[in-house]
């Protein structure tokens, strides 16, 4: 069974909600590749032979709003094929399928749905790295900000034994070689699960949007700058371990699961698998030129962090400790940031279902 | 926009999922007739034409546990009659679709579903008295107590100028005719618009199930012992207002907004909806000879209602009158029920969408 790792939910300080708005300038951007995939590359009437409804999935939508905006932006997409191809009249019903984690926040999502929206919702509760849908019920799938999730911490960065063994830090960003390679194996084996699983659930001609965090290609893992935040918020944890603060032994047991893939990785990924065309791949800046006015402030990243990382803290810490990691933060990242390229990266990939 | 009615969420000790043994027992029963109906009239070969899965809409789902033992039995059902006619490699996928209210609790539904379960699961929030899924994209629509929900209290019982005026009741038990017509026709209009949204979202040769409760032909609502003990709810509060617990303008207004119809009433609304073929109808008690054990005393009766009905109270009226209302209700229901009679009678529809 895979972890879960909901966002912090309800519409509190550190609530998803109140919280992504990087993951809304990335969906912004993404928006313009969306609609031209949409465009250029889905192919309405074949998708549509044997059903009278568009049947959309978010594989990750945490609690909104992000999500509502997202789905609204595919159904126009979709809407303005079919009316510039004369088929206005054959516009079907659209069915929105809400999905993450079992323990997500769906309450909140559910009370939060846009009272006008132009589908029919539905939630599904369950993990992605698994069978979400019926055999080809799916004809479009979107996932923002979610891949990058694992369904778990490779087993050998907590092995002692092991020279994959991350002692003293909580992610991978520095740490030896080994580890990163655990952490890329493991990934590689979630997408795998991931893209058989979305291969039965697509009909043929079915297309799926991925977006998650990427580094270029050929670059070390350190030039990232999320990368370098996780660190930081590791060696935050490793000063309170000084001080007594925390166990060495609590901090070493401790590590994030998530991944940040390089575009080739993934098209090897893709290829490996076989059910899928890659349409579109690209890197992008979701915020380029301005990324010191969105995440340029140590503030700014903890509380990016807070909401959507304090789920997997808390499963560990105990709330005194991340209230004083998460107080500590900013000032050591404020540091860092004047020093750091604050280049944040995108990974967009449009997949269609061979 | 329809009112909402969710019952208690959690698991508490009023919760929907720990009192709802009288809606379970209705559904051990009700079990034999949804089979025999599907075995007997339900087209498998038709109704998969255009669809690689089976769909199942559960409308008025709650938080379960009875939604979850009436779908695997649906699905058995379904299941059973591929078998029976040599079909088995043909048996599709099934795709359940749980529906409530939008202030249901999803997330309990969600945390309690079967990890071993037969289907894919989806949560629809919405009320069933307006569209919930796309056009014809449903196979099987099931609903047990539900439908006797009806969306507002009729707007006449509250108004003190008309001969309907509801004073110093909480139901139309013992109240004057115009009230009970009142209620009816709200009845009849919601059955109206509930009937035509599920003539769009069944498939034709699709079917529905409804189970609620009912009356029989041509007898005085005063003889359903749940309309009885609801009269009593109402004459507690009463009491309560005598001695200054409680404004009498606080129980003027206030109204439960559930119907009980004889089966002469459906017939006439899904005749005069027309899209729906009757394949049976039936009204049965769900535990024949039983009742005195299961809602023969007055706590029992106390719990049935606290956990269907506190929702609606708790929008009314304050909590200590809503406990003690409770509290005095178990006295006065043991002495009313030495002298009536217990049987509880569910009404069975099967229909079929022409």
């Amino acid at each position: 069974m895979a972890e879960s790792h909901p966002m912090i939910g309800g519409d509190g300080t550190y609530s998803y909600t109140k919280n992504s708005y990087l993951q809304r300038e990335g969906i912004k951007y993404a928006k313009g590749l969306i609609d031209e995939t949409i465009a250029h590359k889905l192919d309405i009437k074949d998708l549509l032979s044997n059903s009278r409804s568009f049947k959309i999935a978010d594989l990750g939508c945490s609690v909104g709003p992000n999500t509502f905006i997202c789905m609204e932006s595919v159904i126009q997409a979709v809407k303005h094929k079919f009316q510039s191809h004369g088929l206005t009249e054959q516009i079907p019903d659209f069915q929105v399928f809400f999905s993450d984690h079992t323990f997500n926040d769906f309450n909140t999502l559910f009370r939060s749905l846009p009272p006008e929206r132009p589908y029919f919702a539905a939630g599904v509760p369950g993990s992605f790295h698994g069978r979400l849908f019926p055999e080809s019920s799916v004809h479009f799938v979107h996932s923002s900000y979610a891949l990058h999730w694992i369904s778990q911490v490779p087993k050998e960065i907590l092995d002692k034994s092991s020279p994959a063994w991350n002692k003293g830090r909580i992610y991978y960003t520095g740490a030896p070689d080994e580890v990163g390679k655990a952490y890329a194996i493991q990934f590689a084996k979630d997408v795998e699960i991931f893209l058989d699983a979305r291969a039965k659930e697509l009909v043929v001609g079915g297309m799926m949007v991925l977006i998650l965090p990427g580094i270029r290609n050929g670059i070390s893992h350190s030039c990232a700058v999320v990368n370098v935040m996780l660190d930081l918020l590791g060696s935050c944890l490793m000063d309170m371990c000084k001080e007594g603060l925390v166990s060495e032994a609590q901090v070493d047991s401790f590590n994030l699961p998530t991944y940040v893939p390089s575009p080739k990785e993934m098209i090897d990924l893709v290829e490996r698998n076989g059910s899928f065309k890659i349409e579109r791949m690209e890197l992008f800046d979701p915020v380029p030129g301005n990324e010191a006015q969105i995440l340029g402030s140590g503030h700014a990243w903890k509380m990016h962090f807070r909401a959507g990382l304090e789920g997997v803290f808390s499963k560990h810490f105990a709330s005194e400790t991340i209230d004083e990691l998460f107080d500590r933060f900013p000032n050591k990242a404020a540091e860092k940031l004047k020093a750091t390229s604050t280049e944040t990266s995108l990974l967009f990939i449009a997949l269609k279902r061979k």
